[in-house]
């Protein structure tokens, strides 16, 4: 894991105390460049006449190659390391999110509005028009973020309290991309039937639910009975969220290598939740050579193992992995880290099209084969062609809570897919550059336009 | 209902355009004046030579009171109503609380560090000690408000949906009061046993469960249960918080009035969560003459029907709360509006203490007897002696958690209620002035002190 690029989820904050004295700082920081930190910020903390202290801020690649910073830091002499300061982990202390008043609270009269007896005039409203809770309460702005903890990220089964920061992540995006309030609902089960019963109880106080980290096979039954059951709007980030986005993606990528969705043999490796939902959603949008490949290798209908999901996608072909991809067009990984070889990127079809979006650790490391692929994607921040949700659900949320979709259909999913891809004008797209950054202040807003657009056609606006 | 005092939960703008001369204005505010309206800000709008508008602020005692002074601005000649603008409801568009991002997320680093792939670090930290959950995530710091909207304030079962403005009031007041971010929970369901589960599922994400508006007696099975079978705190406020805040208020009455908790004979009506929960702090304190009365009278040992809670306060004596009320020393009303009349009041022992804490409306209105009591309180905040729950579970929850207490004792209780007492001075100790204001900043972190120290001698804190 050391060939990795150094990125800021290792990021270090080394305060030292250096001599004042010609070249010292400059042995420091030769001594991160030799050990392959990459080197931010440096900031001037305290000075006397002899000595310097200063933050030095540094990107790693893993916890090991950190430590090796530090201890080639720690082996200068005449320095001395005052405090290695992790910045990720600083970062978490306390919690992400933070619930605040949105009115201010500061004398008898403000109490009597906001809470008794004012409030009971509102009570009253809602009770005798449920329909206001919309207008009178935080559910027309508020989603729930559901997981059981089984599929946290790449890294698994972590259970609800591991599964917690994810989750406060992901309601910092909804309010900074969508201006959206998402709760985290982490659930002390992971039985199916319990899941969706809570799920259902807790609804009230929401405009929307978003299932996350929830393994397969177990996400689709919960999401599918959800649906039914609710009638706020239901989504599958993993599923749906992934799915969207990597159709934009490969529909820009297609532009540049000249093909078209019918022509391509598709290779999607991971069968779970982002994997099927994947398949199904290019097969709406065209594609029709799909090879699924799970860790047994390729679904194929001789195969006695499928579940209904991976049966509805099982082909001809048998094999592995390695066997699929020879003279594939595009390979699609939802799986886990390391499992593509560059060996079976150069069995690829011309201009391959790799899409390695296993979190946080890739199917292959962009750099092995950088120069034998058409287009590279990747599901992390800190390489270019990120495929990343965030483009997807926040605007999807805010296009279905605008017009209160009663539930979130495939044509919003095939709509929020083609938004996000205008977005890369024609004359802007670029191996490098086949989807917009997710700092794109016009996705959410374009992505929700074309999800309301889609809702009123199929019927489901009710507002 | 007219005969209320104008308060700000009936509060209008109205919005006019008022001639510029001499007398105009005048006639406004004589005609609110004479329609017995509270006149508050005058705000000018806009100015031209021929008129002015001006919004003028309005508290009205009732839906009907604040449509009088409508009519009767209306009927003004020369007057136009531009708009009237219910200040309430207003306020409660949108909903009163907002979830927010504690950490800016403006660039690829940020997104890093605070999602994927470095929050992947943080959620394997908390999966190998769980523990970890407390630092690197909102745990330590936030509440559940959990109602399945069967008693909303004294309005009834309205239902989860009707319920949600209180529990967004009650969050806004964690927050406000003790830093203390809070969830509302509104639960599809009224079964014990589905709540108590819904409850539990949910618990991974809170640091403490507060329960809110839960119907009697269910409420006493769904606190017993899960503080059995969570080791966070559970407090139901309706209960523990009321009597924490009446046990404090008691304590300074009785100095006023130079009786002894041993001493007096204790009415309270309302045998509900409130009510019990009184009952059975003020005997922790000393007192042991409670007559309580529900809708049919005294709980008396000669009657049948009695809910095991209740049975706990029978005592020989029989009739109606008319009866009871006779030579009493101290009402305490946790029940409906106007079921205390004046003749009772006149018919306790010299220097009736009165706690009349039904909400919206008070079992009396203060008004009528005020010249007749020694103290009188009641739950309103545009009254004097304001018995509010604010008081307490924000510094009970502060205490709490700060000491990672497992659980919450009745001696947390009994010091929660002799540390707000404390707060009222012996030199400002008045009829008038029992109970600290709920805008005393010295009362949460008083009242936290108290409790962790009471947690530390219970032997339940955890840090």
């Amino acid at each position: 894991m050391t060939d990795l690029t150094p990125n800021s989820s290792f990021s270090l904050t080394l305060r030292l105390e250096i001599p004042n004295r010609i070249g010292m700082l400059a042995s420091v920081t030769q001594a991160i460049a030799t050990t392959g930190g990459n080197l931010g910020q440096i900031d001037l903390i305290e000075q006397t006449r002899a000595v310097s202290i200063r933050d030095l801020t540094v990107d790693a690649a893993s916890t090991e190659h950190a430590e090796a910073i530090v201890q080639a830091v720690k082996a200068l002499p005449n320095i001395k390391l005052l405090n290695v300061y992790d910045r990720t982990f600083n970062l978490h202390r306390g919690g992400k999110i933070s619930i605040t008043s949105r009115i201010s609270l500061k004398s008898v009269s403000d109490l009597a509005m906001a809470y008794t007896p004012g409030v009971g005039r509102i009570c009253t409203a809602i009770a005798q028009d449920p329909e206001e809770v919309y207008k009178l309460t935080i559910k027309q702005n508020t989603v729930a973020i559901v997981t059981d903890g089984s599929a946290v990220l790449g890294l698994g089964n972590l259970g609800p309290g591991a599964a917690l920061p994810v989750m406060e992540g992901k309601a910092m995006l909804f309010k900074e991309f969508a201006g959206i309030n998402a709760f985290p609902i982490c659930l002390a089960t992971q039985d199916t039937d319990e899941i969706v019963r809570t799920v259902k109880n807790i609804a009230p106080v929401f405009g929307g639910v978003n299932l996350e980290d929830i393994a397969a096979p177990r996400c689709f039954e919960i999401e599918e009975r959800l649906r039914r059951e609710l009638d706020i709007p239901v989504f599958h980030d993993d599923q749906h969220g992934t799915a969207i986005v990597t159709l934009a993606a490969l529909i820009n990528s297609l532009k540049l290598v000249h093909k078209s969705m019918e022509q391509i043999r598709i290779v999607i490796n991971g069968a779970g939740a982002a994997g099927i939902a994947i398949a199904r959603l290019l097969q709406k949008a065209g594609a029709d050579k799909i090879w699924m490949c799970d860790s047994k290798g390729i679904l194929s209908t001789s195969r006695t193992d499928l579940t209904q999901e991976k049966r509805e996608f099982a082909v001809k072909a048998q094999g592995t992995l390695a066997g699929a991809m020879q003279a594939a067009d595009v390979f699609i990984g939802v799986s886990g880290p390391g499992v593509l070889t560059p060996e079976m990127v150069r069995s690829m079809a011309k201009d391959p099209i790799v899409f390695a979006m296993a979190n946080p650790i890739p199917e292959i490391q962009p750099e092995l084969v950088s120069n034998e692929v058409a287009v590279m994607a990747t599901g992390r921040s800190d390489y270019p062609n990120q495929i990343n949700n965030v483009l997807a659900f926040p605007g999807v949320f805010r296009g279905a809570l605008d017009c209160r979709a009663q539930t979130i259909t495939t044509s919003m999913y095939l709509e929020a897919a083609s938004a996000i891809a205008s977005l890369v004008k024609p004359s802007d797209l670029d191996r490098e550059h086949i989807i917009p950054s997710v700092f794109d202040e016009r996705v959410a807003t374009t992505v929700a336009a074309a999800v309301q657009r889609a809702a009123r056609q199929d019927g489901i606006a009710r507002s």
